[in-house]
């Protein structure tokens, strides 16, 4: 690198570097609104939130940046840098231009609209009022099109949406994945649902204290490999993990009394998130390529853990005594098989977040393709109740009763959050196609799950996806551990597998 | 107020609120790292607080900054000004003025060499090597003489560092009022010394597990009406209150499970801090005043708390049953006067932070005498051992075995930190005054404490004290609260009374 560009690439670094910081602060004020900010201090804390967020968005789209990225670009330059200082430059660069070529009050529109539609989205989901939301539905769906405008239309004008959360991922790729999907799970699903089994449940309905459920949390994240040196466990309303650096992941739970698996699962899903980016090579701290490097790949990493693992019968072989002994009078007439086939109950049902492992697939396909009708079809926020009550009742045999458990249940499109729900199934199937590999690289993978050995698993990940962070693509890093694109069948194969045996097909 | 003038007050206004949402995330990032902060996360985290303490920085010393104070100092401008605008200005111009006299590289000296020297200091502390710190130690006080003569040599060049955390005072006045104290309670510690009574305090050496201590905490914290939805109670290794922001006030203690009255005093220590933040009047939220007005001040409400109210005879009498509720079989054979004799033994000792509440003047008036020295008499560093521990003998009779429990065991010398020691006593003094007052307008003072009714006391002090923040300077504040100025007779007719009937002198 020449001495010019040495000293452009050294501000360039410490700009980041700022960026990162606000990042930090950001994500700390937020952790802590979530799990234990005091009440009365919540609406300034808000304002300060909002003040930083833009201190940290200007120096996104600072002049200073535009120059830096314009001499990156030149190519006299770009050829002295390595590759992973391009993929930095990228990665800054992407995130200038998305942010750059909307129009200021534009933008300011779209985050006031997107905070008041959230509000209206919580009284309509309460009430069942889809016309009272429908307005402010319409205006953000009607924002979100002029922005992929500015941002520019990629194959189709959905493909810009999806490639915000996956990069390059397009419609054409996901039409032919989630089709073939669809394919082979719908009649799995009805399969099922004619067979005669039933997991029994009832033991799952009895009070389970949260402190021991939290001991039992805090002992499952430890045997993942979960560094509490570089994180910790909270509780909040709803479960998440944040990076707040490298060395600083936090998780959080909700532990229900009347739900022992609830809190369970939720805390090896985040703990798959924060595994992720605790093992990214440190290397890249300071960086914007230190984190995970796509919702989808993200997602198969808290459900590798959570499902693949946590949901195996050889992880309940091995960890049922340690429930047991943790509810030793709830549990004492319970089998580990009994709990494995419990966790493992396939329900046909109208929401989301309480869908298991097989059917969520369903509720996300549905919603995909709703999204796509509305940003390639025309479809109008208006049509949107009916739409997706014939959806439910194709994929799912169910019609919402009212659309707070229908088209109103979740919070992602109040603020404009399209695109992003191909992510929860992308994870399953990348989840999927990497413990495909995983079993060929360690054959005796079932057995160490059942002697509790999960290290070998972790120190896997990290060494073909973890330690990478953002330096490589999505489509990038299943080829190169899988020698293979994205294929759904490996989904497909393994939930036929399981639900089969589990479900005497 | 012109309009014209108006556009630069709420560009004032703004620029001002974007200063203290960079203040609210750093105190929420060190309330973090002393709270429970994934160790290994620690180094980043630094790194994020110096990135963000120096653009919070940049912001205070900006051009915009100096332009607008410019603006407002102009006559026909300042006169459009109503009284509590013109202190806020006032407030930011010191800030200001404080922060821009000093040559960015000095500052930057300054800050390198004060982080290195507190390194030092602990190792030196450890192992009682003055000489290992001695170096630094003199690079600091020279660095902070050239700091004063940026800064502008007040009546002495002491008076600049004592008016930096008390404003307006100095030391021709703290002169006349450490040696009235000093001639005044010197010879109480000496009667004291030679009485014949001493509390019995061997029922305090037993284990008081840490969680009832805890719920003690809490239980009386609420008792003096801390706000728990305006702030919370965590555990750190040394106990300090934050406020986030006027509805975000944090406290923290430490639990030691051999000593069950050190977590009691340190909580209704920081919640007295805590309780003037809280009730700071709202609408000053977002300004510079809404914060304490001093460090004599805000010591004068956690020393009210602690020691006034907290070591009363009348206090003890009511929450000696929730102490001895909460440790039965320990406290089963002691009695509510024991327990306040006990909480008021007076032992000469070497170590401040240990002192007891008489004796613990007397090491603040030999640090404030040794400051003097330092910065208007040229003593030099070399010298402060001999110096110190001739003062130790002098005044507390004792002189210390080796300098880590002499000379070297604060922190602040370390941290450049001249001037602050006074506010200690200050707030002794201050609070003694107020008390005296207090007891005329509520002169059933002590039943209301006897009874638990402590809501009276926090209200008069809101009513007083509390609500005002930064918008009065201290002496106008003790003035108008008590009618007179600082008169360091009512701590001593405090501390003779109360010590007088405890060792029968």
């Amino acid at each position: 690198m020449d001495a010019q560009l040495h000293k452009h690439w050294e501000q360039f670094q410490q700009l980041v570097r700022k960026i990162i910081s606000y990042n930090e602060a950001l994500g700390l004020l937020y952790w802590d609104l979530r799990t234990g900010a005091p009440r009365k201090g919540t609406d300034i804390r808000s304002e300060t939130i909002g003040i930083l967020s833009t201190e940290g968005f200007k120096l996104q789209v600072s002049e200073e940046m535009g120059q830096l990225l314009a001499i990156f670009a030149e190519p006299q330059n770009e050829q002295q840098l390595d590759e992973r200082s391009r993929r930095m430059v990228a990665e800054v660069r992407k995130n200038y231009e998305q942010s750059q070529s909307i129009p200021p009050e534009k933008f300011q529109e779209y985050t006031i609209l997107s905070s008041q539609s959230e509000v209206k989205w919580e009284e309509a989901k309460e009430n069942s009022d889809f016309a009272g939301f429908e307005p402010y539905l319409s205006r953000i769906v009607a924002l979100k099109q002029e922005f992929i405008d500015y941002w520019g239309v990629k194959d189709t004008r959905y493909d810009t949406l999806l490639d915000m959360y996956e990069p390059e991922m397009t419609v054409e790729k996901l039409d032919a994945i989630f089709d073939r999907l669809k394919a082979r799970l719908v009649p799995l699903v009805q399969a099922i649902q004619k067979s005669t089994f039933e997991p029994e449940t009832g033991f799952l309905k009895q009070l389970f204290p949260k402190e021991q459920q939290k001991k039992l949390s805090l002992f499952l994240l430890e045997q993942m490999g979960y560094d509490f040196e570089a994180g910790r466990l909270d509780e909040s309303v709803h479960p998440f993990a944040t990076g707040l650096n490298p060395r600083d992941v936090r998780i959080t739970t909700k532990f229900h009394q009347d739900d022992v698996l609830s809190a369970i699962y939720s805390s090896l899903h985040e703990g798959g998130h924060a595994l992720y980016e605790q093992n990214v090579d440190i290397e890249l701290a300071g960086t914007p390529l230190a984190g995970g490097t796509s919702m989808g790949i993200h997602e198969s990493q808290s459900r590798l853990w959570e499902n693949m693992i946590g949901r195996s019968r050889p992880f309940w072989n091995r960890y049922f005594t340690d429930l047991q002994q943790h509810f030793p009078e709830q549990l004492k007439d319970v089998t580990a098989e009994q709990l494995f086939l419990a966790a493992n109950r396939v329900e046909n049902s109208l929401i989301r977040i309480e869908a298991d492992e097989l059917t969520y697939n369903l509720h996300i396909i549905i919603r995909y393709e709703i999204e796509k009708m509305i940003f390639n079809e025309g479809l109008s926020v208006k049509e949107l109740p009916a739409t997706w009550n014939a959806k439910y009742q194709d994929y799912l045999g169910l019609t919402p009763p009212n659309d707070g458990v229908g088209v109103l249940q979740d919070v992602h499109w109040s603020g404009g959050d399209f695109g992003y729900f191909a992510s929860y199934s992308l994870g399953n199937m990348y989840a999927a196609q990497i413990l495909n590999t995983m079993r060929q690289e360690i054959p005796n993978l079932d057995n160490l799950i059942e002697e509790g050995k999960l290290a070998p698993i972790k120190e896997w990940l990290t060494d073909k996806i973890y330690k990478y962070g953002k330096s490589e693509k999505p489509a990038e890093i299943i080829k190169r551990v899988t020698g293979e694109e994205l294929n759904p069948d490996y989904l497909a194969d393994y939930l036929e597998a399981k639900y089969t045996e589990i479900y005497k097909l």
